[in-house]
């Protein structure tokens, strides 16, 4: 198999989950700059190639996928190792639960597309984002407290839901959230940001990335 | 391990998705109906069970886990045969993409919360709804041409992509859609609709149906 090329932006929150995944399997991928704020995402070019027009999208032996936990569950069944989901059935169902959680529940609401249909208005498009963050992330602390996370989610290294939470929590800030009033998100963050893994795959870190 | 029990109620597209896998699997489910017009998934008692407040959900010796992918992954992985995935990585990838482009990219923005969020005039809901799920049928149908779809999205069976894509495209009628324009998803949803574990999971066979 050729190398892996990888459709990101820097800030894509969606995009650091599946770079965080390539940094812990080891996986090398070829950097393909889609710029968001420059529209990269609706030429003609890209939409060719992935019709639904979203990054991150990964291309494979000449054809393209998109969709991040589509993307992790193919790194997960392909390089098994350090695995990204517990053995057991039910834990599995718990952390792929918290993903979705995150990749279903909150980020569809908080998606550009979504937040220009909403309104022109920029302190309009934050409030929406702020909403549905803030809420989100309020029962994602409660599912959090049906297991029994310590500086992870699950366990004692990162999964899934991690990979998801932890660029979703980063990007609440930008909408002005204080991630103070979830105790167990705001541990399990600020934990993964001190791991080299995640810190590579961070928005600062990336081609193109901008002060903030 | 005690029969499972699933918390549904019989228009929910999401809980169609989980229906259908059970059906497809042969296993069998105890009913909980949450009546989301009543706003029994606003209940105390409900979200004590599962704080994220949706459905599906499903109830595995006395814990509560959420998210239609998480519990159809938890399904395929329980009860491996009939397949609900393609053998193949990349195929994997693929159904896995397909079923993401609904459940990330469509279903949160008709989700009825987001819908009230919106506009407390029932035409307006309508209108964004619709709006979402045309742009996300035009996508959908562009994504099935880069596999080789015939009566089902992949392959000679259904697969999670199918058990995504038919209770959406059902769903699209109720909002003024016309399924004609998208000749794929037509086909392969007429085709699903005369499968019987589909019909039995259909929203009209559900206990609490009403005539539509």
């Amino acid at each position: 198999m050729s190398q892996v090329a990888l459709y990101h932006y820097w800030r894509s929150s969606c995009s650091w989950r599946v770079r965080w995944g390539f940094q812990i399997k080891k996986v090398a991928y070829e950097d393909r700059v889609i710029n968001l704020v420059a529209g990269d995402q609706n030429s003609l070019a890209y939409k060719t190639k992935y019709p639904n027009g979203y990054i991150p999208a990964i291309e494979l032996d000449g054809k393209h996928f998109g969709e991040s936990l589509a993307i992790l569950e193919w790194l997960e069944e392909k390089y098994p190792m350090p695995a990204l989901l517990p053995q057991n059935s039910t834990d599995r169902l718990f952390v792929r639960q918290l993903a979705s959680a995150i990749v279903s529940g909150i980020q569809p609401l908080q998606n550009l597309a979504v937040l220009k249909y909403w309104s022109a208005d920029p302190a309009k498009q934050t409030q929406f984002a702020a909403h549905w963050i803030q809420t989100g992330l309020e029962k994602f602390e409660k599912l959090l407290q049906q297991g029994n996370p310590g500086t992870f989610c699950f366990g004692s290294s990162p999964t899934f839901a991690d990979l998801c939470l932890v660029p979703q929590a980063y990007n609440a800030k930008r909408y002005g959230l204080n991630i103070d009033q979830f105790p167990m998100i705001k541990r399990i963050m600020e934990h993964c940001l001190t791991l080299p893994e995640c810190d590579k795959s961070a928005p600062h870190n990336q081609p193109g990335a901008q002060p903030t």
